[in-house]
């Protein structure tokens, strides 16, 4: 069996299949970075452009350590300090950069859609890297990994995502992720932070953080973009700690079981305290270690690899 | 017969048997690209800086994949944050590099004559990726090799460029190979955009577009820099585009083989519009894929391979 | 023997003998970039992370260069353009790196301490690029390599270091290591300039830059923060020039043999003028490229390499 997609655009186009298939391929590839020698030479020759229209540290490191231990080229484009900033459209810029014949274009992107575009019109592979409030859907792999990886399934578990719903697509990728490996996400936001449409998301609502801690195996909680505070969704910083942070308190009604997840970056005291950043049941850690095989998994695989790594 | 050129300045330098040679290699190195793995191991072990004090998104990319594609080592600067803002000269920052024993220096500089004056000084291969008003050589070549390729021959063909002649290097460029190669080749401008002296580049000068397009072989739009609109030199986008601009009505008077070329980054609607820039006509994105051969081919030459790639 | 130090933190946690290792090896690694194939296949399979919080062109480039010609895998990150700049705290940036199993973090910082923090916590090795007012050890080792390299050897030699104390990491990792290696150092400063505890150093300190010339080896310049004159440190650059510049007058009264160096980037005119910065004098450039061998000594060293290279 080979694996049948160029792209990776979002989790709502992957099946369960899928999904498992990369999470058990991630394994192998987890275990390199884990070598003296950490490089396999599975893309040599294999050119990876990252195309990066928003700020971003971790993700675009990630990607480029992962295709560098593929032993793939990269290099990288941002938005600033390039001739994207000219007011040429993303599409000439894209099909510019296909004319230099890449392998791979792993995009981020302010706006949705795009990254789909790309992919049905270009014949490399585009992964998505985030885009708008659409997906991430290399987060949300690298999350269901790290809870997989801690508690043996993903099926059956319970799921708390806390925060910003409305403005976070790894919010989006996580919940059709989750749902299709089975299991059940509750939302915890205030209502200024909730998306249109989520009664058909088939997940759980909530407002009172406190009354879902004590039956979650996992609490997720999104970053809270500092620029969005003071604005009409919440009223400032101390507010929103007081009712949707995750401090000592919350971490102490918590399952003796239950993990802590955020996809970084944190704002420590705002939306995650010491308490709970630093804590024994955090897996924020293991899910920026799991992000770089997840992403080796995804360049493998896109890139025409079989499913039998070499 | 060895390659006898350190540096690449500009096309002015060049021999027409010169440039004949470039372009022939080039068919070569544009086949590595098609390749599944596409690199070869001819500059294993050399070190190429690109050193860009402009933005550049293609030209950049373009050196970057080549050189990655023959094995080099590349490294990039680009004048913002780097302490080259902190007002060290151009000739300081140079020396410095070159006290890292770079192999070949890619430069692109706002004023004209500073990557003659690094190619005199250093020892290392300089070329020029753009040079204030004075040459754009590869950018150059790699129009001449797209013309070559969709005409068989660069001779007697009849050569149309609209639009900023002042503010061009890519004209410059273009006009000292063309002319070299037996094209024949015809300006079109507002008259505040004609440069000084352009009586002696023995070129034809026209203002009314559609009077030179029915016999045109190729028309070469330039970019217009929108920082220059609303100047001396022309009133506004929509005058320009009325007068200067290729749009479907101007398409239709081309001649049934002529072609279209523009060096990028378009400014759809303002010197082109879609009917133009994505007719069957364009060259466009075949001169962007041209550019990575072109620049393997440089690179190759200039840092001491022979004319017979291994 | 093995070399006992993950981290290079400062010059004054090495003892002299380490001192005289570092300087030894750098012999061979300097002969590297010399070759015509400039790599050497010792650091592959390892991921150096370069993480620059200020500015900087030529140590990052140095590092890089080195990183590459020993095959590691380099990646830059850059404060600006990158989520570092989205208020998350240098320690979470930190053990997010290395989450994604850096083998070395060689990283420049605008306040002191945080390398050394970063080496306590981290298992990876840690490089100190610079950090704020403390060290900055590898433009130290590289000063004293091109001492060595002129002279035979730093023993008793008479280094001069002139110009702003307070706010130079250059010169404090110089005092320690020129020291320990039994150079006898005495610094030119304004008063304003010299930094509190200066009495303990265990150097000369004279306000008189003429009187100490005749007797100097070494004149070590350091570069004028512009964006410090005409505060209370002193009054403008042409006041600076004239007390603490060096001129062809100053050039002339030096000894016969000494030389002239600077960490550079040069402000020309005002601490240095071009008949100092390009004498024969001048160890400059020499510093530049001993840079480059110093860093790969260090990660050869740092990396796990045991003191034989292969």
């Amino acid at each position: 069996m080979n694996w049948p997609r160029k792209d990776l655009i979002g989790i709502q186009d992957l099946s369960k299949e899928e999904i498992i298939t990369i999470l058990e391929m991630t394994t192998s590839f987890k275990e390199i970075s884990k070598r003296d020698i950490k490089k396999v030479p599975t893309l040599r020759g294999k050119t990876v452009v990252l195309l990066f229209y928003e700020p971003s540290t971790r993700t675009r490191l990630s990607f480029e350590i992962a295709a560098k231990r593929l032993s793939a080229d990269t290099t990288s484009l941002s938005a600033s300090g390039s001739s994207f900033s000219k007011g040429e459209t993303i599409m000439d810029a894209a099909l510019n950069v296909m004319a230099m014949a890449p392998d791979c274009i792993v995009i981020r992107y302010p706006y949705a859609g795009i990254p789909q575009k790309l992919a049905r019109e270009l014949p490399c592979s585009i992964i998505n890297a985030g885009d708008g409030y659409h997906e991430h859907p290399t987060q949300a792999l690298l999350d269901m990994y790290s809870m997989q990886e801690r508690f043996g399934t993903i099926e059956g578990l319970r799921v708390v995502i806390v925060g910003d719903i409305f403005h976070s697509r790894v919010a989006r990728s996580n919940v059709y992720g989750l749902r299709k490996m089975g299991a059940h996400v509750s939302i915890v936001a205030p209502k200024t932070l909730l998306p249109p449409g989520i009664e058909t998301w088939g997940v759980d609502i909530a407002t009172d953080f406190d009354s879902v801690i004590p039956e979650a195996d996992v609490i997720m909680m999104l970053r809270v973009q500092k620029e969005r505070l003071n604005q009409q969704f919440f009223s400032d910083e101390r507010e929103y700690s007081f009712f949707y942070g995750l401090n000592k308190h919350r971490v102490d009604m918590m399952n003796s079981d239950a993990a802590i997840m955020h996809p970084g970056p944190m704002n420590r005291g705002v939306e995650i305290t010491h308490d709970a950043a630093d804590s024994a049941r955090s897996l924020i850690l293991n899910q920026v270690e799991n992000g770089v095989a997840v992403r080796m998994t995804l360049l493998y695989l896109s890139l025409g690899g079989s499913l039998h790594v070499d």
